[in-house]
């Protein structure tokens, strides 16, 4: 990243008019083919403002916003927007869109173009990038850096996303600590400028081992003459590359952190976390379970071709069809009673319906404190007992509500009576499974939010149609 | 809060063992009465070796993980733990737990440890408790402080907890504009700390205007002669006490803030807004969407008393049963078609389930989407018609399956058309309700999470079955 470009500092840019930009595509939109093949001068007027304002918009924004914008847009509308943006920014949109989206833009781009993107980024940058870019693009990007950042980026791209060492930079400030305040308040002013975010100095031997960080705000109150032994934090909260950045993310949650070193084995320094990837990969993660709770297989472009949407949908979708063939074919057992009471039929999708609910209920409730690690496995028992406490609290109190309807509506007791017992005993269903689903999940290391919601309906159906149509035929035949 | 206490900074807490932390609670609930009651000495040296290790632990532990431990204990176990944990930081934790947990906590203390409690918290922090807390404790808490202090808990108290007021704090650093680098130094010199999180001080006129901020990061590497006029930042990102906390979360995300100034409608500077505030609102905001969605009101204590667990769920579960109410009549108005052919009693589940699921994905991205702000209710026609192609392939597809699977199973290959023909209907019907709901709820300012899982297997359930068996009575009897 240049010096000039990182001024970002120094102004702030007016945040995306997102409905004013999206008319301003609209009235482009006719004129696309032209401006994409270069067309800088439209006939038509109205056109030609909205081109000088969207222009001027695009230079202005903030790469985060642009990147929003290019969220927003359908693929044709992406295309003339990407294609106006401005090329030094390149490479900063594509860090801030979803993957999604990236894949896209990059398969709008040619060779040359993407070096370009490229060209501006730290290692970390593009070691984030790396991935998504054809290999000849990289290969080529890596050949004009040098040895040390070579090295950084081929470290970084060995880490998995979902490791610390994978979201680390590489600009750090680092120190002795044998030396005074006033040295290092000297050596700073050498620099032109500091890294993003930095809120502390490492504190190095000789051979990068780490021994403890001094804090900006520690420096700025200390006498000249103290000396960074004196007054630096020895007892650091730091990160192996190696570990979960949720975890790394709890931390810097908990203990309000901005910055943080990353050490390897022996201590010794290799990179430091900010707090902006931090905040995304809490984004991500929080929105990652509500989409696997919801049975989607990751985030997805909203306008993604329709295959693509299919593809990204489609197992949990095949999953839920081979549950509901299985609810089905248990209301199939129990054909001969339907026949016999077609009432059945009618009341069965309550007694469902409610199981699925509650359910769903008490699996968000568990997955997001099994997220915030605020449950141990080992509690699993007490709040089991608690869920079915709500559970027949429940159950009775909307069971009663319930099979009062229905006696009422088919002016038959029996039926009533049944409702109350297959309601109560489908929510105790649901609570034990909403349970035990997310606790076993998390017990043998898998993710608790995957398809909790789509597991916990086909087992509240299943069951809720089985208990139902038993009782039914216990009692009522 | 007092100095010493601030000294986190100098040394790294253990991170909580809460495994290891449940074995000691477990081993000493049987004394638990006794330790209550104020007993240091207990008869048995397990529970004994166990007291002394949980305060070790109580001692050492940050008050963030602390909160967590609470979380994460059954009611009696929680009251010891708050029992054992170190007074002196019972308003950090205090601040650190959910409100229910609060509550819960709260409802333990007399007057006089409540007041000890609040005594170290900084004006915003006791703003923040205040809501919780017998109005006699607030009064007396407030008659404490000094003037200047009461007048900022008082304006803090005034805003929503959705406004930028509610999570502002007061501990700003600034100086005038006209100074030097070194003059500069010199005050910041005269401290003994600086505010935490401090990145940045502000620079007002004689009248408290804000006027730019000054960067730590700039300030260390200028030269001492520099006049601040020349190294600020004058378009400042800042914020407005009546602004929404969730914008304001988007702008620290986007331009990766650490601390922002909050001024008047004057631009007079009256407060400033910390990343690790802002962390808080991603997450609680996070997990407002998916509880909101799962139809859990609020956020819930995990161990709360089955009652208020029950008062927390009632009105989804009572909404479901509304919706389920209604479907189950629309099943009831075909009961003749059914008497004649059961098997469609056993197969209108399917067709009521995918839509279901198929709606859930569509409306978890939509809701998504609009809580990052990446959609434009104007471009909802767009998302529509893709939605409503995916639909289209996914009906086709899984329809024809099923259609097959009913055809083979019934040797009916009316039942097998119906089938097609009604999956594909109610996967339209989920997508477009699944885009028109969030999409409508977004544009009257309501909150496009709530409860919109509930409704829209509402419609998919009904729509389901009204389609189902209206196509079978139409063609098949």
């Amino acid at each position: 990243m240049t010096e000039e470009h990182r001024t970002d500092d120094t102004r702030e840019r007016p945040s995306a008019n997102i409905e004013r930009i999206h008319q301003l595509v609209e009235t482009l939109m006719p004129a696309a083919a032209a401006i994409m093949t270069g067309a800088t001068q439209l006939d038509d007027p109205a056109q030609q403002a909205a081109l000088a304002e969207l222009n001027t918009n695009l230079v202005e924004l903030h790469p985060a916003d642009v990147a929003d914008i290019l969220e927003s847009l359908p693929q044709e509308e992406r295309m003339l927007v990407w294609h106006l943006a401005v090329p030094e920014e390149d490479g900063e949109v594509l860090l801030e869109v979803s993957d999604a989206v990236r894949e896209s833009l990059i398969g709008m781009m040619d060779q040359e173009e993407m070096l370009a993107a490229v060209d501006d980024l730290d290692a970390d940058e593009l070691a984030e990038l790396a991935d998504d870019l054809p290999r000849e693009v990289v290969h080529e990007a890596l050949s004009t850096r040098d040895a040390e950042e070579r090295a950084q980026i081929q470290a970084a791209m060995s880490y998995e996303d979902n490791q610390v060492g994978a979201i680390m930079d590489f600009e750090m400030l680092d120190i002795r600590a044998d030396v005074t305040c006033e040295v290092v308040l000297r050596y700073l002013r050498r620099f032109d400028r500091l890294p993003d975010h930095t809120d502390k100095i490492f504190v190095t031997d000789e051979d990068d081992v780490l021994r403890g960080v001094l804090l900006l705000r520690k420096l700025l109150v200390s006498a000249p003459d103290k000396c960074v032994e004196d007054i630096m934090i020895k007892d650091v909260v730091l990160f192996h590359p190696e570990d979960d950045v949720e975890d790394a993310a709890q931390a810097f949650e908990r203990y309000d952190l901005v910055t943080a070193p990353v050490v390897d084995a022996n201590r010794k320094l290799i990179g430091r976390i900010t707090i902006d990837e931090i905040v995304d990969v809490i984004r991500e993660e929080s929105d990652a379970d509500m989409l696997n709770m919801a049975g989607l297989q990751e985030e997805e472009d909203l306008f993604a071709p329709v295959l693509d949407s299919v593809k990204n949908r489609w197992m949990w979708l095949a999953i839920n069809l081979c549950t509901a063939f299985f609810a089905s074919r248990v209301i199939g057992a129990f054909e001969g009673s339907i026949e016999k009471i077609v009432a059945l039929a009618t009341l069965m999708p309550i007694v469902a319906g409610i199981g699925g609910n509650s359910g769903n209920q008490t699996i968000t409730m568990i997955v997001r404190a099994l997220a915030m690690g605020q449950l141990s496995t080992a509690q699993a028992g007490k709040l089991l007992r608690k869920e079915i406490g709500v559970a027949l609290v429940n159950g009775l109190l909307w069971g009663s509500v319930m099979g009062l309807a229905s006696w009422l509506l088919y002016d038959n007791i029996g039926i009533g009576f049944v409702m109350v017992a297959a309601m109560t005993l489908n929510l105790l269903l649901a609570a034990t499974v909403g349970v035990l689903i997310p606790v076993i999940m998390e017990k043998t290391g898998r993710d608790p939010a995957l398809g909790s919601s789509v597991l916990i309906t086909a087992v509240t159906d299943s069951g809720g149609f089985f208990i139902f149509l038993g009782l039914a035929t216990l009692f009522l035949l």
